[in-house]
């Protein structure tokens, strides 16, 4: 019953995949901005349902975090429009022919980027991902069938409905924007296998919704967002530069995944470093848990255990280790590390090289501080999550990355001899 | 017990993968140079094994066909050395900066070709892949973890042993070429679901093999293989190059994934087109089997049914059905097709712009035979399997394929505001 209605989700997902993917750039871009301004129109009534959700909320004891998660406001959802908006102002990625040559029997070659196909989208409580993801989606060329969270159910209706309805008057395909209406949690382990109709699932959200979808799905997964970030700070670092990137790192914004979450610091520099970042860092609210050695040079700091080299805060927490060298601050990332964000700070070219070809992780940085992981930082325009997989996309994905490609070849007459 | 044996053998091979990424170009082709000298060194110990494998064929009732595919002589052992050497000339992907920008903040922001890490390779009969597939992952960087056909087991202990051992006498950390030493099936199952251990998984065989790892699997998966191939032949076409390209695509090696499976012809073209193709084909031995307008013009054809249009036969047979026009072939290519290799014989700009743009194919090709779907003709110098997915790559894999990127980022300083 459930799963017929999901197959019947996805079929009309592929079959609108399959119009769209013709589909010009102005029709797409005039989409866009129905869709922004119907958001805009019918903010009354999403508010309305949005209000339902907050009550439901408060009335599950949700935390106040979540609460403000689900809350729209006007102004949030001009947010919401003004973001569509910007995604119509972007370079379409569909049709870029990205290299182009010739064979010896004259055979000419191009790689052209083509729309996935259907994308799932599989999300926590925040109901600005309905209209972020569907923009995105539609503006590489792909169906959508989204996932929200039980939470924001009321708030997902009303929005995917307003948009949906308003991307179809403006001649995108039905069924380019799906949401699934019924909160029943069976429906994502259906999704998780409808290999025949999704070409891509990308889940959105904590550590647990993300596993469940990587160790479950049989559809191709882009894994997002934990992050184990860190900052190291070599003996030859600019002491001043450093404290600032950890600073920044740490506390500029917590609870995303590009936040630093351990501190390595060279033996030779920590104890001119670590006290004065120490109290930097407490004054703004950081709790800190040293290892023996950071101990020694900060007293009052709580024992860092195994647990704390393996945690991702997201919060105003910080572990710091002071290690021997560069080898050891590399193996402790090699050991500890998600692959996500991680940072040198030093003075020395040679250190900088082995740091950047060593550490395998989506973005290394030399000098700069680990939250520039980020589709807009990065100058993508647009962000749909930031990949810690290796496969198709690693770092932050934008319309690029909603996109495969396909070959085409020009010939007269060729044959295989 | 297989399952702690088989987490053995990812643990090393995640070590592995860690050093091997480090690896200069130079250390890696030398590797691949002391293999190639290796396998013909012990071609003896090998001839023997597969002697082994050969007769325990025999004794089963293997087809003549798989028994060539399993057969190994010191020619073919020599091809396997020789496809090493032409392995270490080609250039190394890894390190490559594949583009390398600024942003208005001063940070310089290169995406930089890295090794995937583990790649595990799920094949059948031939021997052959065994070298291959080592030799293609060693280059770009990666361990792989092998798991052949129970046929060809023998031949591929020895092989396995005899490579691996050269690679780490040459250097190369041990664990970077481990080959599955047991036959039991159930080996398979558990290396669907080593996502902590094994970065990507390609199967390299029938359909069944491929269709099993991808519904399955809880490991990304990169798909090869099936294809259900077709060439149009417009009402404009240049008939005699028309034909050229069908006998090509269709017999010039029937039993590969890139061949023509079904043949579609404009109205107006099939009266003067259809005989003399029919006759041509038939005199290479090819069974035709056409839709009733295609036996209004070729009498003695056989009826297609609704299963020919999906066969993927690889075989000397053909589906021919004539079409209105260019808008019923690429829905009848949109509904049967495979997404694999999809060609239009026309001298019409328009109608060459619009097949190009609207079929969803690996490679789309004018006037070309879909037979050159492959990453040597493609000037690859190599390839891994021909992926008909869509995530990371799509079309031939060559050693770009067997990589991802990672972000390297350049800072003075700079942190986020």
């Amino acid at each position: 019953m459930l799963e017929a209605e999901l197959i019947e989700i996805g079929r009309k997902a592929k079959e609108a995949a399959y119009r769209l993917a013709a589909a010009s750039t102005n029709q797409k871009n005039e989409a866009l901005l129905a869709m922004a301004r119907s958001l805009e129109e019918r903010s009354d009534m999403i508010l309305t349902a949005n209000e339902a959700d907050m009550e439901a909320g408060r009335a599950k004891g949700l935390s106040n975090a979540m609460l403000d998660r689900l809350l729209l406001t006007p102004d949030r959802i001009r947010e919401m429009a003004e973001g569509l908006r910007a995604l119509a102002a972007l370079p379409d990625p569909v049709g870029e022919v990205v290299r182009m040559w010739t064979r010896p029997n004259g055979l000419q070659i191009g790689k052209m980027r083509v729309p996935l196909g259907v994308i799932g989208i599989i999300y926590e409580a925040r109901p600005n991902v309905t209209v972020d993801a569907a923009g995105l989606c539609l503006k590489a060329g792909n169906a959508v069938i989204l996932r929200g969270g039980s939470e924001a159910i009321n708030s997902n209706r009303a929005i995917a409905g307003v948009i949906s309805m308003a991307a179809a008057n403006a001649g995108i395909p039905e069924g380019a924007i799906q949401l699934i209406g019924t909160t029943d949690r069976e429906a994502v382990n259906i999704m998780l296998k409808m290999n025949d109709y999704i070409d891509v699932l990308i889940p959105r959200g904590g550590a647990g919704l993300i596993q469940t979808v990587v160790h479950n799905a049989t559809v191709p997964v882009l894994e997002t967002g934990v992050g184990n970030c860190h900052v190291y700070v070599e003996e030859d670092a600019d002491l001043e530069m450093a404290q600032r990137i950890v600073l920044n790192a740490k506390t500029q914004r917590p609870g995303v995944c590009n936040a630093m979450e351990t501190l390595l610091v060279h033996e030779a520099a920590a104890p001119a470093f670590l006290p004065a970042v120490a109290e930097a860092l407490r004054a703004k609210g950081v709790e800190l848990r040293g290892c023996p050695r950071t101990r020694e040079i900060v007293p009052d700091c709580l024992p860092a255990t195994e647990d704390d080299w393996k945690a991702e805060y997201l919060d105003l927490i910080l572990a710091i280790k002071v290690v021997d060298d560069l080898e050891e601050a590399i193996e402790h990332i090699h050991t500890y590390g998600t692959k996500h964000s991680e940072a040198i700070v030093t003075s020395s070219y040679k250190k900088a090289r082995e740091f950047l070809q060593r550490v395998d992780a989506a973005a290394v940085y030399v000098n700069a501080s680990t939250r520039f992981t980020d589709g807009y930082q990065f100058g993508f325009g647009a962000e749909i999550g930031i990949s810690t997989q290796k496969l198709h996309a690693r770092g932050p994905m934008g319309l690029e990355e909603l996109t495969t490609t396909k070959y085409i070849i020009f010939g007269d007459g060729q044959v295989r001899t």
